[in-house]
């Protein structure tokens, strides 16, 4: 990306090893994230362009020479963040804050919106599935690397539980794998904040047991009406604006959570003493993926979960650019890009 | 109260039984709290005044038809809210938010800093002391009213656990208690953010293993060599301004939590990005004091907890305003009434 609304494919140095802890990664799927829409709607023209993509499936090429958990030929999904799966962060599951670690695209590592990808610190970073590269659930297997994933924290962060009620803030991959996240850890009632008529559908078979499609004030009246006046025990805020952070934390139920995964493009949160006086709290971040993984793939595996049904294109290489255009005119909910 | 800095002590209309739920309580002690501070600061004066105090033991002297727990001659301690005991919120502990609870001094109902206070909700909100009313540990007992619970709320939101590390921003009474819980609970390394040798003194009797004099930036820069770099996993916000607020972010660790009690003084929570992408949760609000009652009895009974000691002066009721005074000054930590 060279800036806003400038996407090229474009041929790079190929991809290789530098470390003996990477791999060599041949991507056989990718995808369009909606954080990658911010830049594509916000950055600064940059002559260097900004090699794009986070979330991938692919081959191992070759593994460096310390590398002990993957080999050539394996299948393996990555998280959007790479890690060295040692450090005390990663013992705790915050891979996000691996001290070692980093994300793609950046620091001359390789992004995954093309053909390989240089892997760091593979054995932290990847894991290997069991299926072949071509299996049906190649597309919710691409959701671990993120949205899935990221839905899940964000319904932990929210501290989901049986029984209670979440609200999910945010129609989009994330919000729509939020819903799935509260069901399958036990939430009674779904209440899914969003507008866009194909989206909420989806949400409804996710397990979405209401729609709220008004904004604002309207939509805080509307979810206290739900949840007999009160709000939400577990609000997943999976938008990132001021707006949808002030929903979330008006439709939280006293006591109540808000788990926020939206990358906030505020500085501050919009709290009000409100917030304060209900002991509301705001937890969330990125999600550690890597943690995650393990966690949700036996229910993707088995068909628990089918997160890859946010995915409705699927695109090759040279359509990248238009796929960006058909995620930001809300053509499509999430984008695939399929390789080899 | 009739306005910042003008505390009147006057004879009112005495406390009197007016639902069969309420009990006419008269006050054995009383006592200042740094949130009372707020108006005597900023207070618009107002002809008809408020009654102040929120923190009381006192001995029934009539208890209402259909109050069954507390009976005339129990010596009796009150927590900052009145609660029903008895709805929803009551039954998950956070009376604070009960749906017919109250707070004292407003809507009609009597402040603490008074002879007497009629108690509405009386079964729901009072507990029963099994000590006499002179007995020595009055003052650790009346801290179970507000500041002892309000420190264990903080520690509790903050998510303190043992053998983790704390770090409590604030050297008042509030803060002080904060040390005690997180040590109760725990932690191993606890970082104490005050700059007043006589709190910092109380703090290291109460536990702190270690004290941060600085402020801002090189607060946080302190803290994090204190920490191996990283910052405290829980930090009890135990202030309530913005610049508090932003130093408690400041030190937590990726991963942690910030318990917060300090009343805000702001309406927007001065976070950064940071606070998003190192997952740091803000929780907190006013302590259930009601439910904590509870469990820190036995511990104030077997002495094993002294919060008590934050008074460092006792007055009859007739030097409240200087009292006041005197805590603004910071003269004195709390201020403790004594009636007879």
């Amino acid at each position: 990306m060279y800036g806003a609304g400038d996407v090229r494919v474009e041929n790079v140095r190929d991809a290789r090893l530098v470390e003996p802890t990477d791999a060599l990664v041949r991507v056989t799927r990718a995808c369009i994230c909606g954080s990658d829409l911010w830049p594509y709607n916000q950055m600064e023209h940059d002559d260097a362009g900004r090699p794009m993509g986070h979330e991938f499936i692919g081959v191992v090429e070759e593994a460096g020479a310390s590398v002990r958990t993957v080999k050539a030929g394996d299948l393996v999904v990555a998280p959007f963040a790479y890690s060295d799966g040692t450090c005390d962060f990663c013992h705790e599951g915050l891979q996000t804050s691996c001290i070692h670690g980093g994300f793609w695209g950046r620091d001359g590592v390789d992004g995954a919106q093309g053909e390989a990808v240089r892997v760091p610190l593979a054995d932290g970073t990847l894991v290997v599935l069991p299926v072949g590269e071509d299996d049906a659930l190649m597309p919710s297997l691409l959701t671990l690397s993120d949205v899935m994933g990221t839905g899940h924290h964000a319904a932990l962060a929210a501290r989901v539980s049986q029984g209670t009620t979440a609200a999910v803030v945010g129609d989009g991959a994330v919000g729509l794998c939020g819903v799935i996240a509260a069901k399958r850890l036990g939430a009674e009632q779904i209440i899914l904040l969003g507008r866009h008529p194909d989206r909420v559908a989806l949400g409804r078979a996710f397990g979405a047991t209401d729609v709220v499609s008004e904004r604002g004030d309207a939509a805080v009246e509307r979810v206290r009406e739900l949840t007999g006046g009160f709000g939400a025990h577990s609000v997943l805020e999976c938008v990132g604006h001021t707006a949808s952070m002030a929903t979330a934390l008006g439709i939280a139920r006293p006591g109540g959570a808000v788990g926020r995964v939206g990358v906030p493009q505020h500085e501050q949160i919009p709290t009000t003493f409100a917030t304060f006086f209900n002991n509301v709290a705001i937890a969330g971040g990125p999600a550690p993926a890597r943690a995650y993984i393990e966690e949700l793939l036996p229910d993707v595996l088995e068909g628990a979960i089918e997160p890859g049904r946010v995915f409705d294109r699927t695109i090759g290489l040279e359509d990248v650019p238009d796929g960006y255009r058909a995620m930001n005119d809300r053509e499509s909910i999430k984008v695939m890009i399929a390789l080899g």
